[in-house]
């Protein structure tokens, strides 16, 4: 019986750049139609670390190159470019590999908000750089024209560090529940969403912030009312004393001990922690809903419960 | 009793550059808000002139900046950033003008690619001009390494030509239908859509060419069964003997009609003409369907037969 699943794909899913994108795309592709062939309902979402980065690296190049003529470019419109960017190499690989084993199923990629708390506290302690490296007058400049918050790079030179807050919902969670219901392949939650939060009347405001993957992946997996979130990561199971000589993988974790190891500062924030967080939000969101945490060419195991960490109630 | 209508926003619908855009779309939402408040089904395409031509145009400038790290992007990625970069403003900005009006109905953005035929003879003969100005010696490094075809424009200084085939079918149509049919509102087909060609198996392969939006409009609307095609452009009808002194503006028009002018040369080419191949195509494809050509902020008087020029069977 096909399960609901939505999945979080990693960076290493996606690779850093276009020549390696539709290299890691076509195995990301068999992964996921793995899942599809063995019945389950599949949503997608995915990072865009390095996709943004670069996107916005480009269009502060455009800026340079003709500041009378072009304006810097807003972080989420820069977030809105990279959906497009990745989800078309991304449906496409898809759609081959359905087709290739004789699925004909649609696959598509919706452009997705997510909105964001502007009390977030998140946004009083922007941690996340993004985009290129800045000479120390160039941050000096961005930050009394345009007042952004710069943080020096371990040597390499300046960088803008952005917010970023926790999804609160998804703004088109419509059309992606019509979507799924319809039996199609949906791609939504790129970059973790376009962040933006609801200003006077109905107007929905860009923010300048990033949003975790994982967390827009659990937002989305709890208003689809998915049986599954999947992160799919560098590592097959979660580890306790990672790294240490009494490492140890942990087949399954409920909330309870998981809440215990993040105490004990198990997982490293901004890698494995968020993921973990992620997961236990999912299980305790409501019950007979699971999380599964493990390496991308084993997600149909993990499915099956043959591998990967899985966070249940 | 409501129609089932696809929209053809012209450039003048969404500005030049992003400021321009945010203040644009807004009116656009107006108009297109007016028809889903009189009960038709709407789905909205539009071109992307402008703003592929700067997301080419920091795109090249992304590789000039860093040769070794980031290679030239194909044009058909840019126009799936394009998608992104347009469907965002839209989108919110008719979602919140029917919010406004007490209309709660889900707006989305679906990344949308179109088949054209790599036998297409517009292949042979590209006449397009995209991204940015070139000198003489830029043009002809890019001939050399790329392949490009190159134009001399009017002593402004060289610029990318290509090509511009006719759309054969719509990838996502089948998202783009369960879409309208539970509802939503759908922004499709972004630039004309991103051309793509199938290649060995069913591999989609991205063509260096634009698609005309009127065109790919019109064939979005026959896949739809759309009632109506409203191709939105700067003249509130269309004209015979345009700007002589026997100007007449046509309030209908037979196809058979609109053959005769434009064997004529009634309408300008990359302008006009288009619009009214488009307008043809559809009116023919089936009985009962029907082509407007008006302005938009004309559009709720154009389907309720007050104004614009009709193209019917």
């Amino acid at each position: 019986m096909g399960k609901r699943i939505v999945i979080a794909l990693g960076g290493n899913a996606l690779g850093n750049n276009l020549p390696e994108q539709m290299v890691a795309v076509k195995q990301t592709a068999k992964a996921i139609a793995d899942l599809i062939e063995e019945g389950h309902e599949v949503v997608i979402a995915h990072g865009n670390g390095p996709q943004v980065g670069m996107i916005q690296a480009a269009m502060t190049e455009l800026t340079r190159s003709d500041p009378e003529k072009y304006i810097p470019c807003p972080l989420s419109v820069c977030v809105a470019m990279s959906q497009g960017y990745i989800g078309y190499d991304l449906q496409n690989s898809l759609r081959e590999e359905l087709l290739d084993r004789g699925i004909r199923k649609g696959v598509s990629t919706v452009l997705t908000q997510v909105e964001v708390d502007p009390a977030d506290p998140a946004f009083q302690n922007p941690t996340k750089p993004i985009g290129s490296f800045m000479t120390k007058e160039e941050a000096e400049k961005m930050v009394a024209e345009r007042g952004y918050q710069v943080m020096e790079d371990a040597g390499r030179g300046y960088r803008r560090v952005v917010a970023s807050p926790r999804p609160q919902s998804i703004v088109e969670i419509e059309s992606i529940r019509d979507m799924v219901d319809a039996g199609l392949v949906v791609i939504a939650c790129g970059g973790g969403g376009i962040p933006v939060f609801t200003t006077e009347g109905h107007h929905l405001k860009g923010a300048a912030a990033v949003v975790d993957k994982d967390f827009a992946s659990c937002v989305l997996a709890q208003q689809l009312d998915a049986d599954c979130l999947v992160i799919l990561t560098a590592v097959e199971k979660v580890a306790v004393n990672f790294g240490k000589p009494d490492q140890t993988w942990l087949d399954s974790l409920t909330p309870d001990q998981a809440r215990v190891y993040m105490d004990e500062g198990q997982f490293a924030p901004g890698s494995m922690l968020p993921k973990v967080q992620a997961a236990v939000q999912f299980a305790e969101s409501k019950p007979g809903r699971s999380a599964l945490i493990t390496l991308l060419e084993k997600a149909r195991d993990g499915i099956a419960g043959k591998t990967g960490t899985v966070i249940v109630q």
